[in-house]
């Protein structure tokens, strides 16, 4: 499978993990050592501390939330590097964020024995 | 000169370029293709395009204001690729960001013969 097709598969690997409200399979696709930027501006490192905040948040204040994420523009910085940006639309049901929100992801991935990882993420609600 | 070295020198000449009001200074150590998404979700996409837009703020919402950036954490990803994150204090005399405000930027940095330029800049307020 080429990066191209891996990386949108990785990103609908992301939206099944939010909709599922798995904290560890929303997590599963990044390295090890990963940076984590979220919409509050926390930053956040590491597998196990992005999967479980995440847990978190699906237990609380997104309960009950979907997203949906659309690879938006993907291109290679160096061998092995690529950057992706992703649109995300999340519908949550209660909590601070009721309501439908857009939001950009810039997203940074690594190869990482012959398959891809997410080093860096980074997310910023659109302004309406 | 090493990567950390220079990557912090590229950091104070971003805040000098704001800090002069001077869009195409804040751009220059930018790849001429740099992706940058800024606190309000938008995507924009080359040094012309920061530079422009850029000097546009500077021009009009952020005339007057001052920034401090402070290199907060930087690691290698791949050869030739370093992930930077810089936290940003902004103080605004008048406009929609009046006041001290807080951000948080994720910064991939390239090397481009045998210097280092900004490919990617995501920028988040932290919440208050």
């Amino acid at each position: 499978m080429n990066a191209e097709s891996r990386i949108a598969e990785i990103v609908t690997e992301l939206e099944q993990g939010w909709n599922k409200g798995d904290g560890a399979a929303f997590a599963r696709p990044f390295t090890d050592d990963a940076d984590f930027v979220n919409v509050r501006g926390l930053h956040i490192r590491s597998r196990d501390v992005i999967g479980n905040g995440h847990q978190h948040i699906f237990d609380s204040i997104y309960k009950g939330s979907r997203v949906t994420y659309a690879l938006a523009t993907l291109r290679s910085l160096a061998p092995g590097v690529m950057l992706a940006h992703v649109n995300s639309t999340l519908n949550a049901p209660s909590g601070p964020l009721a309501g439908e929100h857009q939001a950009k992801i810039s997203m940074v991935m690594v190869e990482v024995n012959g398959d891809w990882r997410i080093a860096a993420f980074h997310n910023t609600l659109v302004a309406s």
